[in-house]
């Protein structure tokens, strides 16, 4: 039988220099959310399946990695990080002070077409904060959100926002029942042409004036100060003005963050999750690479309940790696990543005395934290020296026989070939002094 | 229908003080793993299960979290991380320079009965070195072992060290047709009382002069120069000799690198999976938690071969974190974790602009790198006392309207009680002099 020996179809093996790079990503956003005095969790890979049917998006349900295990047991990988973090909760937190501020960095999977920024298995960093029904958590949140960007280098982009409540009234206004799958229509409304778009509109059930309501709705996006006075304008019950009072209030404490350039408001936001109840928001980085929001998040009051815990309010959001990394990568916000050792030691010939004399000066340089390897496979010098040479090591170490006998090394600089001895025993000191260290 | 909200039998949910602990220790073994000049890969969660079930022990298929995909493709859960590396390897690094030195920090899946220090999703960090068969390669990855658990404080451990090849010998030598299931009863001695050990070995089919000679080999068990020689007397076949002159070399080199405290000869070692083709080795730290190894590797020369690669020789070894962290935890080596912020800052009433003015404070504490907190659920100022008590942190900023009007906010040490006002417009500069920061 022949055996499959590729990888999954929409998976990836992440080679050193990505792997460097993605770690050097998490540990800045992972610094961001310390300082915003959020916490690490990690909930296991995972889940029976019931707990991400109770209340993500249909369209979810249908892309999980659903088995059943060796004790029958029906499972899924999870596909997003929010229903475990409210198990947990449910299970060991109902009690605890409040706020609760935890995050995690962790891998989701979702059984859908693989496409630019999109895998089936991604990794995001999120946070949630429960406990708090108001406008200053949310407004906490997506100045997190914000800054998690910033601190990545990232600084050409927009937090849009939007929200639930203003959506559900809408849908009321228009006497739509199906109000989830107007949100979703609304929701794709930028991956489609305009008139695509009013095409899928009426096909949906609405009619001219309905068509003309949802494109006023769409239309109510930009710098918050000019906007909201247009939703004003266009909602009139009392439920829509205290929500877009709140959506005023979220504005101005975010201005008192600091980071309002950031901020935009759009009204045609839904977010695909049904879990949602108010403020929803998302990030969006122009790009030439066609990836389309880089995270989101929002307000999700009645999870915590559904999950048959006492009704607790919570917002929060995510950070979707695969998506950020190649806008990093394309606008070079990436650190350089160092891959070589400093030093490479190579024992000349089979002798054992050689060889342990190489082991001796490699492990006092890594004593003193230096970066060094030794030669492993026994090859010729000239053959251990284009490793060298193909690794970019700046210096070698070589020792002979002879030399070790009349005890010293040979230091070389890989740069400008330049050789010199050295006494064996004061070579790692020296070797320091050369790298500065 | 009742809804299953709990987690997973065999899974953790790990919390923040946790989480904060494992980092601390995936840290202190990355450093050493990147100091030897391995880099990091990872691979994904799932892959073909063809490749596990091809070369992986039987034990280990029997373990898998098997499932298909909605495209029909037969994938499991990792069970260990080596198959996915010498897939990747086979797929893109055959024609890399040699050797290549991975390391990967990654969860794996068995479906086995959750014990002491074990569990159904469990974190490894490992090493793979692939292209050298000498026995240099053998040695630089042990001494790597060694290091890592003396990077995270452990002294109180061994690395014990056997020989598949020798096991493969004593097998012939006992007219066993059936070495493997003879290696496993010898890997499991253990785990069971003398007698248990020599019951088992007669239901496998020895007679009392087998018996004996497995007993004096599992005998071949201390200090490599103790030890070694009776090996010597007990293989006398030509590959057994230089298989044994390969343990003394492999002893030799290691006491060069500085780790030969920690090595112990145990020919008794087998090490479930069937790969390995000639060292093996495990660590051992003693314990009252019930806790057996706490990682192992060892040589397999054949696997890449067997996954339509080339021939490659290669060595490598897993720690395991869910065995180490226990025993950690339990010497009092993993640090005091801080999980507070250093100053919570609590808006006084629902006013607008002492909402807008704490959140200034706490953002100029956090641009300075302090861990800064803010209530944010617009309880009263009692319970938000209380609540920065509970938490522990050590300053609270109380900001009133009247004061803000004056240009004053309130500084409270919470361990004396002493409040002071200091002037708003140097509130952060004076609280980062008082932090000393």
């Amino acid at each position: 039988m022949k055996v499959r020996l590729e990888k999954v179809k929409g998976t990836r093996d992440l080679l050193p220099e990505e792997m460097a790079k993605r770690r050097w990503v998490f540990e800045r956003i992972r610094e961001v959310f310390e300082r915003y005095n959020f916490h690490e969790v990690l909930t296991p890979t995972f889940e029976y399946t019931k707990l991400f049917q109770l209340r993500s998006g249909e369209e979810v349900v249908e892309q999980l990695y659903a088995f059943d295990d060796k004790g029958g047991r029906n499972l899924s990988l999870r596909p997003d990080m929010t229903s475990s973090v409210a198990r947990l909760y449910v299970n060991q937190f109902q009690n605890a002070p409040k706020p609760i501020k935890w995050y995690y960095m962790a891998n989701m999977f979702r059984y859908e077409e693989p496409q630019s920024g999109r895998y089936r298995e991604f990794w995001q960093a999120g946070v949630e904060l429960l406990g708090s029904d108001k406008v200053e958590a949310d407004a906490e949140v997506i100045a997190l959100f914000v800054e998690s960007y910033l601190a990545v280098g990232l600084e050409d982009f927009t937090v849009n926002i939007g929200d639930r409540v203003l959506l559900d009234e809408f849908a009321r206004m228009l006497g739509v029942e199906d109000d989830v799958g107007l949100m979703r229509l609304i929701d794709k409304k930028d991956k489609m042409s305009r008139e695509d778009f009013i095409g899928a509109l009426k096909e949906f059930g609405l009619n001219d004036e309905g068509v003309e309501k949802v494109l006023s709705l769409i239309e109510i996006k930009g710098i918050p100060g000019e906007v909201l006075p247009k939703a004003e304008e266009l909602f009139t019950s009392g439920e829509a003005k205290d929500e877009i009072a709140r959506l005023y209030e979220l504005v101005d404490l975010l201005d008192a963050y600091g980071v309002s350039k950031w901020v935009r408001i759009d009204l045609g936001i839904a977010r695909g999750f049904d879990y949602y109840t108010s403020i929803v928001f998302e990030a969006i980085a122009p790009n030439d690479l066609g990836i389309g929001s880089i995270g989101g998040g929002g307000r999700y009051d009645n999870l915590i309940e559904v999950f048959g815990g006492k009704p607790t309010p919570a917002t929060g959001f995510a950070i979707g790696i695969e998506r950020l990394i190649p806008i990093l990568e394309r606008k070079g916000l990436l650190p350089e990543v160092k891959l070589r050792p400093d030093v490479y030691v190579i024992p000349i010939g089979g002798d054992r005395e050689v060889k342990k004399a190489a082991i001796e000066i490699v492990q006092g340089l890594r004593e003193a934290m230096v970066g060094a390897d030794i030669e492993l496979t026994g090859r010729k010098l000239r053959k251990a020296l284009d490793y060298a040479g193909r690794l970019g090591v700046p210096y070698v170490v070589l020792i002979g026989k002879k030399d070790l006998e009349a005890g010293r090394i040979t230091l070389r600089d890989m740069k400008t070939g330049e050789q010199r001895n050295i006494e064996k025993e004061r070579a790692v000191e020296e070797i320091l002094g050369i790298l500065g260290v």
